[in-house]
């Protein structure tokens, strides 16, 4: 995540783009990146579009939402993927891929509220800038016009887009059900983040792949590409959340530790934990209201084990089996630029 | 609004749509009730069927948020309607009534966050039983499973219904716009009626034409005829609030006084009132928190006007309208019955 720039406006999407791929990366898919800046450049404006109402009010708030920085990870993914099958043009997915990147935004602003989130990636939440009734019905909003954007696709298509929101819903239902709760282990931990991250990016790329028109084995290799993909980004941000660098990811860290999300770095640090310090992360895990020491303290705890070296290379090897996945694909640049994001999901440190 | 019985459970169908019709009207249309009595039935259990999930609390949640009482009025138009054009089965339009009860019952649950309703129907709100977190994504997930059913009709129902959802986000910013504000007029409260209430219904009942293979004539009849109604039954609506009978209605009274909504029976009163009662009538609707001597001081202000008898006028008077609206449909007792409804709306005292 890339931090706002110091006039507090969007960073250009090619920063954004560099910065996702690195100085090494940026170089090496030199020919193609300027065309995905372009696909982005084109499925931000289709977002924009959409979110034009009547009035000025909710269009600010629809749109504050959706500018607020991101990494644009899903149109990505989206436009990438869709080249990689041969597409001399994204036009036919910007609906979707904007349809996407909505459902996206609305369940962060909806989270937001839920969590009484302050701030969203360096800038005050959609709750906290425009309050409780906007950040609630300005998620509706974006969760509307995702759903007319993708009326526009087969039926198949629209149902794949739904039964991905059904299951963000439900992943957010069982993290609910989970809450300062150490216990639920880590085949739980796995059904979450396959609902919430997962299912979604998993559908985006099985439809791009269906819109371009592959056959069935082409959509099912984007798809588990796509599965794999988001959870070796949901375990690596799990991760970063307590021992990356909030400069770099530009937000606080310890929002699970004190929601009391058992992720998969704290589900193995307990694990391997002594006794003594086992019920102590336990008993600071537990606590509804945590200080800042407390949150320090469940770091220490958890960098005294070897739970973060062997959740990162966990979360690598989703992004190896995402890779074996789309195989199948032809291969060139683009697929190479996939097998690049998928490593990058695993290894950010951002 | 019928109330919860002893039990605690819903009351029957049949019940339902004998007290929307009263002693008089349910023997009017005595041959017609059964019929639209198991139409309910069948949108109800498309609505139970769409709703299961894989995991029993969230489907716990929005079966909750569905079952709590209700008239039925959205479905039972769209019956009636959908019968008036000829239909001998309404099966085609049960998953689009289903998807509209959905959206009814999903901005409900959001409203009942944003004003932190601890009721509604007489039973804890969503928010009060399943705490804030199901309350917002129970919330989208009816949403979602909305879209869903709208999903099996052709694009232009899909957008229909998408529209009409924008189109309530519309009318509830509105709202929080003029909050505690009484100069905001007439015409600022019709904006708002014709987002929140009017469009949904309107959209609704245009499908059901659509569907049936309707000429253009009868979709727009239709679709006037569910304005109409749809104003005149939020007019009478906000009238009850204020005059209403609280356990007639299974409900409190002077939400909108409480929570600052200039109505039209609060507008028109506080326009009829001398200057000294007036600066008392915005003194006390301006209040953030009002007591329960400020709400029925509000009300004996009304009752000194003739407001709440111009306001049920006014009700009438769009009851009326829409019924002309109806006049190129095939005469017969769904078409009565109809006529019978949108004067029921206007009239109805819960």
């Amino acid at each position: 995540m890339t931090s706002p720039s110091p006039e507090g406006g969007d960073p250009s999407l090619e920063a954004i783009v560099t910065a996702t791929f690195g100085v090494d990366g940026s170089s090496q898919f030199a020919d193609v990146l300027p065309v995905l800046v372009r696909d982005l450049a084109d499925i931000d404006w289709r977002v924009a579009e959409v979110l034009s109402s009547t009035y000025a009010q909710l269009t600010e708030a629809a749109r504050y939402a959706c500018s607020t920085g991101g990494k644009r990870v899903r149109p990505l993914l989206m436009a990438a993927a869709h080249r990689s099958l041969g597409a001399t043009s994204t036009q036919p997915i910007h609906s979707l891929a904007a349809a996407f990147q909505l459902i996206h935004t609305a369940t962060l602003v909806h989270d937001d509220v839920i969590d009484h989130a302050e701030t969203r990636r360096g800038r005050p939440s959609m709750l906290r800038a425009f309050g409780l009734p906007l950040a609630i019905v300005g998620g509706d909003y974006l969760f509307v016009r995702a759903f007319e954007l993708a009326a526009e696709y087969p039926r198949s298509i629209i149902m794949r887009c739904g039964e991905s929101c059904a299951d963000l819903v439900e992943g957010e239902v069982l993290q609910e059900s989970s809450r300062f709760d150490l216990s639920t282990g880590r085949a739980h931990y796995f059904r979450i983040v396959e609902r919430k991250t997962a299912a979604i990016i998993a559908a985006a790329l099985a439809s791009v792949a269906e819109i371009a028109g592959s056959a069935p084995p082409l959509v099912d290799a984007l798809q588990g590409y796509g599965r794999s993909l988001g959870i070796a980004f949901q375990i690596r941000d799990d991760l970063l959340d307590v021992v990356g660098d909030a400069d770099l990811l530009g937000k606080p860290l310890y929002s699970d530790l004190r929601e009391g999300n058992p992720t998969l770095v704290s589900l193995e640090a307990y694990a391997r934990l002594d006794p003594h310090h086992q019920a102590e992360f336990e008993r600071l895990f537990q606590l509804r209201r945590k200080r800042t020491k407390h949150l320090l303290r469940l770091r220490e705890l958890t960098l005294m084990t070897d739970a973060p070296a062997t959740v990162a290379r966990e979360a690598t090897e989703w992004a190896e089996r995402g890779i074996r996945c789309i195989e199948p694909l032809p291969p060139g640049p683009y697929r190479n630029l996939l097998e690049r994001l998928a490593r990058g999901a695993a290894e950010r440190r951002f």
